[in-house]
């Protein structure tokens, strides 16, 4: 085979990068289980029927075939494009067997077939966390949610020196009902073009509202100072209602959006703004919608995101609502790992290598390498019985801090101390046992 | 949408069957990092060329392409059906990135279009370690390969009561060297009939190699007398040598496995057997080659195998050869799971809930259960106010050990006692912190 060349849209880590990676997942599976959540794994492919039931998406498709299926079958399988779908599916196929609100949690790969560009892959990890209420979920964990993501950002910021975030929040009931309160009827369609207000400006949006739906100058300015309102705290409110658009649903939304924005803060400070233009598209969100930016990478745009939905599911006699968060895994490791802004001590987990000095000495060296991994070491043995510059040269290229020679004596080839030490006791310092990620 | 039903050969686990999944994953991945060996992942899709590489199997593999892509295009990518085919192009790709040798694990999913039956599936996990080097690789490594997969098995057994096992090894140049020593040209043609011995029997074995081969019945006899010997120590190599036959190639194997068989013996007793019917099919082996057996469900057939190969990948200027196992985490989990011989304490990591007398006292409960998270105890809030047995129902139906009452009491709702505790101290008996997972 002649080198092969990497696929554009298909990010690969070399072992130190994969190194950066399992340690953000492992972060990631730890937060969520502190607050309860379960693992999923589903399939990878779903039926087409399920998959395209969203509409817009089932372009972006990547479809399953046997290669050796009868020419002409029809494709009947896909594979997944985020993991909403295939948790709704996973929850009405196993609904008698899970226990309500259901939280689970799902880190897996996704496919979408879209130009790969910077920052948009064909293949990507996502990792979810999702409440799911039987025919109700309460109000209170549209608030959990974001505590939980903040948390688990939070160590991802302080643990890994991954950029700290800004979530910024808001909720379509308040939308809706102040786009009601000024008498619109298709509220959607002014939802879509707000969502353009970053892009193009307020003017165009303006614009928009009044060419495409026919509003007036008056209640398209009032639409857009609307998605202009940004606050830190439960601030929003007064400058919403000092636009003097009243109805019952605005009430609804302010006060749902301020019991997050207030709560949040407390918990954890200066990571998260009401931020009144957030519309998250056309996805089907119907209350809380959050998206999230990494402070100082606001070009890379929301990195992980979600939002309140009253039906996930329904099988027709029972209607599963839920609330739910998404974290690009790959959108936000994979820039920074390649743009170097992450590193870590060493390519491999070995802390210690074992030298051998000859290969009769072998089953000794295996020997030592055994205990030191019986106390949770990670230890190599030497491949090869060579002179001892050999030796404390394989483990510098992979970054390996310690070198146990068949004297019983180790050798921090870092600092250059060498010191007797006994297999059955020595433990490297706490911070070398497992290596260490940190910004560049 | 109506009930969907699961699809045969994609087996899925319900979150208390995930959590046994996830628990062996962790075993396999520690112990495979204290031998050193790093993680890598690769795209789940590689170009049809380089996968139909290997010839048999090309009817398997399934292909990929977008919904959309124009009619008649090629379908250019598949799903991997294995991770030594994508492990081989990523060393060929990244080459020059790798230290050698390059000692890395893989855990990811695998797809095969073959009809699924029991223990065969078309989505399943499979487990790799493989330690690959640049132009040669020492034969200790054939020997070090079953000694981390059999602590790996070891741990699972004693860990989580999945069945010992019993691994059966043999090497191709012993096989390979006596048939040569026979006088047979065609010593592939003699493995894969000899493949079969477990299946047909002696007797039908020595028929296929006068029939199809037309070797003299004093060959065949030879070759299937050497098929029946196995011996868990080195007593195989005396029983060989009794056959008369002499070739250097013989004399190779017949030294590279005793010392693999009583070198595993020592170290893992009772848990190896040298096996001379063990072929590996068509595969790519080229010396020593592994098989291991659940004991007890035999039945299962081998659900962990591998080998050395002289060249997994070449760029035509370097040759990379190797020495590989592979795990069938789905092969043995599924089986046991479904058949509930495995069986953990509850299906949610959960270790404390706690409970909420009235919503106004939602914040108090909260901040209970960061004191309790915080110092890495797994906790949930109460989805909903509610009087005391609502919530130990709910609690008990999680299999939740611990419910954490206002009063500042936590209750063992397993034998009902109830203790005042403080929750930036107490600490569940280690054995509770996470579910455990044993025999049923």
């Amino acid at each position: 085979m002649s080198r092969p060349k990497p696929i554009s849209g298909y990010p690969e880590f070399l072992p130190a990068g994969r190194i950066i990676e399992q340690r953000a997942l492992d972060i990631l599976r730890e937060s969520f289980e502190l607050h309860g959540f379960g693992s999923i794994e589903t399939r990878v492919m779903e039926p087409l029927d399920v998959l395209s039931r969203k509409g817009e998406i089932d372009k972006e498709i990547f479809t399953v075939r046997r290669l050796h299926a009868e020419e002409g079958a029809a494709d009947e399988m896909g594979l997944h494009f985020d993991l909403t779908v295939p948790l709704a599916r996973y929850v009405l196929e196993n609904a008698g067997h899970l226990a309500y609100p259901f939280r689970r949690y799902q880190i897996q790969k996704v496919w979408r077939g879209e130009r790969p560009q910077e920052g948009r892959y064909r293949e990507f990890c996502q990792a979810d966390i999702d409440i799911i209420g039987s025919e109700t979920l309460a109000a209170h964990h549209d608030v959990e949610i974001p505590l939980v993501a903040l948390e688990a950002f939070e160590r991802l910021h302080t643990e890994l020196g991954i950029p700290p975030v800004l979530m910024h929040v808001n909720n379509r009931k308040l939308s809706q009902g102040f786009y009601e309160g000024l008498g619109i009827d298709d509220t959607a369609a002014v939802l879509q073009r707000v969502d353009k207000f970053d892009k193009i400006g307020p003017d165009a949006v303006v614009d928009l509202l009044k060419g495409e739906l026919g509003l007036t100058e008056t209640v398209a300015r009032q639409c857009v100072a609307l998605a202009d309102i940004q606050s830190a705290d439960a601030s929003f409110v007064d400058r919403v209602r000092a636009l003097g658009v009243r109805s019952d649903l605005l009430d609804q939304g302010l006060e749902e959006l301020a019991t997050l924005v207030t709560t949040a803060a407390a918990a954890v400070p200066g990571r998260i703004v009401a931020d009144l233009k957030i519309a998250r598209g056309l996805d089907y969100y119907t209350g809380t919608v959050y998206e999230t930016e990494l402070v100082g990478y606001e070009k890379m745009g929301s990195v992980a995101s979600g939002g309140r939905y009253d039906s996930l599911a329904s099988d027709g006699k029972t209607t599963y609502p839920g609330v739910g968060y998404s974290f690009g895994v790959t959108r936000i490791l994979v820039p920074l790992v390649t743009k170097g802004k992450l590193a870590v001590s060493r390519s491999v987990p070995t802390c210690v290598l074992v030298a051998v000095d000859s290969e009769e000495a072998r089953p000794e060296a295996i020997a030592t390498a055994q205990k030191l991994r019986a106390r949770g070491i990670p230890t190599e043995v030497a491949p090869k019985a060579d002179r001892f510059g050999k030796q404390i040269r394989y483990a510098d290229r992979r970054g390996i801090p310690f070198v146990w020679f068949s004297s019983g004596e180790v050798k921090d080839i870092r600092s250059g101390d060498q010191l007797a030490a006994d297999a059955d006791a020595w433990m490297p310092p706490e911070a070398d046992l497992t290596p260490n990620v940190g910004p560049a």
